[in-house]
């Protein structure tokens, strides 16, 4: 029965309680299932059925023991090597006791610390996945789509093995530039949710066993105790160099810590993914305005935060303002940041004599287009800073304090399809007018996620949701083509289930792009009204794709600069028939039982606009750029 | 001068008060002149100076008389035919004399009389047109431009001419289904502002003196009177009978009496025509929500209001909610109807026995696309009427009450494109989507308008506006297309002085369109920053279209089901080389004098996006729709 236990247990009560006769009361039930879940067809009401009658079969008595036979106690709340705040702060609110708080153990200016997720156990799997070394080509599509950032691995001298646990795990790893060294994919135990995605994606087979891949699940309880040992262990194991690796490719990207990690997401999720790579890519010079939504709850929920920082204690700082606004206050932190850049930058300028010339020179026309430009930037920085030390300029004491932000920063309004196409889209619609470079990326469940599953422009033609209880009438808004109408914002539509390396490519390409830049992330949610665990959600992912109801697609305005077009079709052309996608899913399966010849004519329309968008797509991107006017006037009309 | 009287002024007063001696004030107020007006180019700032140095030598001592001489009174503010309303509160509060009024003067739920601007004599005319009726082909091409509707024609029996004033003009007129009828064209003297908009339009030519034509500007103070006795004659006279008209060609439109008339927007205004049209084509069944903006300064200016209603009464509803929310603010008004008409319909059918079903069937199921269909649902609805006062039951007393909606209705969003563009663009887009039957117009002046020419996302690549001194540096965003992207809304981008036929056409078929329609429409604005009389702005709107800046074009979905595509480009391809069209305005053409380099990159990139726009365009509008799938397939890719 897993989390739905509402049926059972409404069996037992009325079974044993009298409130009113047994019998009369398992009717009542069953009348309700019928009218509940009657258009889901009489599979699920005969499930339901089932599960009242069995429950009510295998009721017996537990007896209430006279006294505690146990011989241990309830774990403290958090661990005592949690830091102060989370000791005296954050633990009191996770314990139910942030009542009893003083205002004065709150921020002052509210800013709260990041990365405390990791101190709040919520251990809810059943089952975990175990990895197995041996089966393993070490891939990393499994750390790609784990949405709560619980599997990881490292690749590491095996010299630092001889500390480790006796159930530590570690095989020899597969890339050429790092000689001599071995990895490790390692899961949190206590931070699983046990949703299953990794073990969908593992392309491995165990050539031992059938039906066995190089990640399995297993019943968790019984290793959680070894694997808590082995996750500590791997933690404390150094960070890979990034310098040395592509992160474009998933096999590297692995490799590369995430700063965000262990949200409050449903098990399975599928917004989650992007929010992470997001977090790997850019995390350790981010800032990220969040709208309200479902990443603004598992984004920022107190007490805890899943933002986190690496071992130099950079990470991203986080901010929700509203629902409607998320696109201007994102600009504002864009506006700030190019006005503080400017004003370090005259600061450098005016001390010149101090610093030396060659390193204004460096500091000021440095190239940020590239993670070594960065690096070798943040290198200049820590000179600065030290050369600064020494002065008592008042200057170089304002310098000192503000030098951080000449290291290029990556700015990103974040949110769902609610906030991005309805609430907030005039304001997204402004930024992506103003030129500025400002990176938008819309979750895209086709919903309101958040607030109970309501109607947004995104929701499809056809699909139910709250506002839209017959199947919403109306097409899909395409906020991409739209977006691309300006021709000076970066735009990708990406699906990570369907191409994790065209989604990394969009990331990057978006973050490289100076304007504003725009991702729309398929993402599959339980508000589609199915078990997104497991492969559905990710089989969902590539359906939409292939059906051409997602095109997935990149649209880079620099291209025109090369004489080239802008738009990048990264899908094939659609393959499933439309209806293979959608009647999987009971948000538009619900429409075709309950009235088959409204759900015919909207699949029909569907399917029209599916065909329509594909050609303009096509079209579009088939123009000739640039070269010879007179030739692409023949072509076209 | 005109009204350009401060240069002047500021000369004399400084020349007569020895404030500052006077040289000195002189040097002063030309220093000033080079300072204002130098980035416009030295003829200018000459033609300043010659202003000063004129009004310093010419002027003279005035006498003031020791008593008053003068024979005749000042006017009543409104003349004594006024309504009563008027009489009792319009008029007091165009005296200044507002704050005198009792609070019980007002209207209790805010709904003020229309129709009142024709009590309110501006005057402001130094010279108006006349008519020269023998010149005249009656093509209507100035009733249709006149932007405050000051010029009318009607086609009458000459039997009516009986009691005409003696300068009282006719001729035979020109319509084949009028037979023995005479036309003439009359304009209202003191609601004229003299713009000549009216005389650069008129494409006769008098045979006999050259230069002039059926139409010319003449001074009118000594007219004046006359024409005033004419004008009330004229208003005498019956209107044309309407189902006699092809209200589509700009020759029968004339015939059609506006609805909206004698506004206090600019003299020689590029938005009013647009406003006019939509008053003579669907005034008598519209319900208008407004934008804050020009549109609604002009539109409910109080004491006054320019909107009025026909000899049945008829008119138009205006309202004017916010600048940021008007678009839903006329869905709503949809969504009012919409449920007004279902429980019309209910009534009706609930008092079938009483009614006859005959009647019954024929008011509910009545074919309204037309006009004919409408005057004929407006029969029924009298008789329904008529048999509802006989009956005493409470449904027949609510059915009175409301039958008029069972009249088609014509729901109107309107305003500029600050609203539509920025401030609104949120709800506009939400209506858009919404696939409900809401009109919108946008009176496109590129530029907030009525708050003082601030930057929109209308304002194109390098013109100047607030907030954007030295040329906006981003492209135009191109509305129309996004909105197409729907494919569920109909949409047309018009400018009347280029295409007067395609404009009305655009309003027609998007009023007949049952879902949501948008015209943008080109707007010539004294923010453009050149004189908009004359010629001038109408010049502009066609060297806009010639050049390809401004795209005629008109999408309608419901062509797709006769497997047709929506997309007609009524443009031609563009002719005009791009700086020939906007080197003509001050708000390009300052950037070119004092950063030519920066304005040659500005034309540079603005001239690629023409080509690409009318590419996008093109290749829409030549995409096969329908037809062999397979076939469309093969061409595209």
């Amino acid at each position: 029965m897993g989390n739905r236990i509402n049926t059972t247990m409404q069996a037992c009560f009325f079974a044993i309680s009298n409130v009113v006769p047994k019998d009369e009361a398992i009717e009542g039930i069953k009348k309700s299932i019928e009218k509940s879940y009657g258009k889901r067809g009489p599979a699920i009401v005969q499930m339901n059925f089932k599960a009242v009658d069995m429950a009510v079969d295998n009721l017996f008595e537990v007896k209430v023991p006279d006294k505690v036979t146990a011989t241990f106690d309830i774990r403290p709340t958090v661990p005592a090597e949690a830091p102060e705040f989370v000791q005296n702060v954050t633990a009191k609110i996770i314990a139910g006791e942030g009542d009893l708080l003083p205002v004065s153990a709150f921020p002052v200016d509210g800013t709260y610390p990041t990365g405390t997720t990791k101190w709040e156990k919520r251990n809810v799997a059943l089952e975990m996945p175990v990895w197995d070394s041996e089966t393993c080509i070490q891939c990393g599509n499994c750390v790609n789509i784990c949405p709560h950032a619980v599997i990881r691995s490292k690749v590491y001298s095996p010299d630092l093995l001889a500390d480790a646990p006796s159930t530590f795990k570690s095989t020899k790893s597969t890339w050429k530039q790092f000689e001599n060294t071995v990895f490790t994919l390692q899961v949190a135990p206590e931070d699983c949710t046990g949703c299953g995605l990794c073990v969908h994606v593992c392309p491995a087979k165990n050539k031992k066993e059938a039906g066995l891949k190089a990640i399995n699940m297993a019943p968790q309880p019984p290793i959680r105790e070894d694997e808590d040992a082995n996750w500590e262990f791997f933690l404390k194991l150094p960070e890979t160099d990034r310098s040395k690796l592509t992160i474009s490719r998933v096999k590297d990207l692995q490799l590369v810590q995430p700063l965000f990690e262990f949200s409050g997401a449903c098990a399975g999720c599928g917004e989650t993914p992007y929010v992470k790579l997001l977090s790997q890519l850019f995390g350790d010079r981010a800032l990220i305005g969040n709208a309200t939504g479902c990443s603004s709850i598992y984004g920022g929920n107190l007490p805890t935060t899943p933002w986190t920082k690496n071992q130099d204690g950079r990470g991203p700082s986080w901010s929700n303002s509203l629902f409607e606004d998320n696109a201007e206050f994102a600009m504002g932190m864009r506006l700030a940041i190019d006005k503080q850049m400017e004003f370090a930058q005259e600061l450098v300028a005016r001390l010149s004599s101090e610093l030396g010339d060659e390193l204004v020179q460096a500091l000021v026309n440095a190239d940020q287009s590239t993670e070594d430009g960065i690096r070798e930037q943040r290198e200049r920085v820590v000179i600065l800073k030290k050369k600064l030390e020494g002065s008592k300029s008042v200057d170089a004491k304002i310098l000192a304090s503000i030098a951080d932000i000449l290291v290029k920063k990556s700015v990103w309004a974040l949110g769902g399809d609610g906030w991005a196409y309805d609430i907030g889209y005039g304001g997204l619609d402004h930024v992506l007018a103003s030129g500025r470079n400002v990176n938008i990326l819309v979750l895209d469940t086709e919903v309101y996620s958040n607030t109970g599953g309501q109607m947004s422009k995104s929701t499809p033609r056809g699909a139910v949701a709250k506002f839209a209880a017959g199947g919403k009438p109306t097409g899909k808004k395409d906020l991409a083509m739209m977006a691309m109408i300006y021709n000076s914002a970066y735009v990708a539509r990406v699906a990570i289930a369907s191409s994790a390396r065209q989604t990394i490519n969009a990331f990057l390409e978006a973050e490289a792009y100076n304007g504003p830049s725009l991702i729309i992330a398929y993402s599959h949610c339980i508000n589609h009204g199915y078990d997104i665990t497991g492969g559905n959600g990710l089989e969902q992912q590539k359906a939409a794709v292939d059906s051409g109801h997602w095109v997935l697609m990149r649209y880079n305005p620099d291209l025109t600069k090369e004489g080239k077009n802008p738009l990048i079709v990264d899908s094939k052309e659609p393959s499933l028939p439309l209806e293979n996608y959608i009647y999987k899913e009971p948000r538009y399966s619900i429409v075709a039982r309950s009235k088959p010849e409204v759900a015919k004519k909207f699949l029909e329309l569907d399917q029209q606009d599916i065909n329509l968008r594909w050609k303009l797509y096509q079209n579009w991107a088939s123009m000739q750029f640039g070269g010879d006017e007179t030739e692409d006037k023949g072509e076209e009309s």
